[in-house]
């Protein structure tokens, strides 16, 4: 089933279910006012949910404005955010020459959780010098997991799959990287998505924990890249194992593949600049691809013949400090 | 003001106010159920609180049991921990040989806020070989802060001051440091004090953004340690500052000072076992103290004469994995 959240005036908006052809929705009523709430009983929630489909699906429910969509979570408890693709990591390390990150365990880090923008809403940034940059990325929803989970009971807990753009600020990353602590200015709100989706939604696509679709990037209306998701180094069941080991996570947390990549990135191309400006830094010896600049639009969907989890279409914008 | 939280059956609790003397209560009433709901609207719920605090004076409201209270905020938006007090990472840098973390900005990651625990819940890990401890912390509470927020401003939107204990797993940290990530396993559920109190109730004791109070600790009835808030090289204003620089801060956001220390350690002890063992490294050449097992009673409080905060007094356990 297919989920999307639409602005009602509150804080989590209004939970609703999608028909297959993107076009029409139904409300899941008083018992399901909003995503944070229904996945604490997802099951439930997907028995109540039957019906409406098949009255969906039949063509009945209302038409829906994608204009009216928020991110599927506009807020939630814990956005735990791994980077999981590690050809992204390889190539960083060699346009940079760091050494190689000396871990056996999945890289995670904690990012802002309180809002996720809506996916047509503009992003402000305080300034263009901070080189503002993308990232695509999948990421799931969980219920409520319990600590010590294993990554074979993990899968049982991904409830819902999203598209994701991880903004990121490249100028500020690496200072903070530096410090261990990982980042809080480099690392404002994210974007998602509108479309929600249940695992089983993508049939043989969805493998081992891994959303195996192309994740499609354009800036300005030009191909960016459209690397597959099948590449994830750990699947998302063993991202939650790792985030359970020695917390339980609550539902409604979200768990990020961290940048897509793909080892055949001269076909394929990033979704982030800052992947790309590796590349060009490994064979031409310097950047060539600016970040981005206020007035840029970046557009992210996913999959070939549909667009699954809708689209992502957002512009750059500068911040108006008023006078706080 | 003097606030706490009562367990209810409710994920937030039920708000109350307390009287100086910590002997009685009374609830905020249908219009402030929590604290996270409350803290969105800080200033008429101190309108609707004065009536009250005069009764609880008077000594009116009912009588307080202190083992019904859960944090102030059992669960918030989000936990950004600062380390602030630049002689603990003096002293970390020290014992273990590495090199000072080259930085000109605040130090600060962003950890789990989906669950505090309760002050006198007993805190369950997984095992005893992650080196368990724990960091004593005073912290304060936000109001809605907006980006781009200056130091001098972020003072008027600390609403509440904290005692929290920052629960750390030290044969993780230092691997999840060096990724670059900050800390996800060895960062889990912090707890804090039970009661939050506005700064004003501080009197001399808040200033310039730090808590200017002993933070005492005991490991199974023995001391440990009692240094100041003092010494913080940021203010709290200021690291609501450095947060805001590229994210609002939504009502709600708890800030922490990192493990309060002390130039003067051999006097006034740490709030860190880790501290401790670092002092003993440079003395002594090996560490003498051992982290925590299961079965130990971690008592911390704050000032000389009150407990202005309430006690946080709990107990380590073994972390049942009930084949989940």
């Amino acid at each position: 089933m297919r989920f999307a959240t639409r602005a009602n005036g509150t804080a989590d908006g209004e939970l609703i279910l999608i028909s297959h052809d993107g076009a029409r929705c139904l409300p899941l009523g008083a018992r399901w006012p909003n995503l944070l709430h229904a996945i604490t009983d997802w099951d439930a929630l997907l028995d109540d949910a039957a019906a409406l489909s098949t009255t969906l699906e039949e063509g009945g429910g209302e038409s829906l404005d994608h204009a009216t969509l928020l991110a599927p979570l506009p807020r939630t408890w814990q956005w735990l955010d791994g980077s999981a693709f590690a050809n992204h990591g390889v190539l960083m390390e060699r346009a940079f020459n760091h050494p190689p990150i000396e871990t056996d365990l999945p890289l995670m880090y904690q990012g802002m959780s309180h809002r996720f923008l809506a996916p047509r809403e503009d992003v402000a940034f305080p300034t263009e010098a901070d080189c503002i940059d993308f990232e695509g990325e999948f990421g799931i929803v969980t219920d409520d997991v319990p600590m010590g989970c294993s990554a074979d009971k993990a899968m049982g807990h991904i409830r819902l799959i999203l598209l994701i753009n991880d903004w990121s600020l490249r100028a500020v990353a690496p200072k903070e990287m530096k410090t261990g602590f990982g980042w809080i200015q480099a690392k404002p709100a994210c974007s998602a998505a509108p479309i929600a989706i249940t695992p089983d939604e993508l049939g043989d696509r969805w493998r081992d924990g891994r959303v195996c679709l192309p994740l499609r990037v354009e800036i300005n209306g030009d191909w960016f890249g459209h690397p597959s998701g099948e590449a994830m180094e750990y699947g998302f069941h063993e991202l939650i194992a790792h985030a359970a080991r020695t917390r339980h996570l609550c539902a409604g947390t979200i768990i990020g593949s961290g940048t897509v990549s793909d080892v055949d990135f001269n076909r394929v191309g990033s979704t982030c600049i800052s992947e790309r400006r590796a590349i060009e830094m490994i064979a031409q010896g310097q950047p060539v691809t600016p970040f981005l600049r206020f007035g840029d639009r970046v557009r992210m969907c996913a999959g070939t013949d549909e667009n699954i989890f809708g689209e992502l279409h957002q512009t750059v914008a500068a911040y108006v400090n008023v006078g706080l």
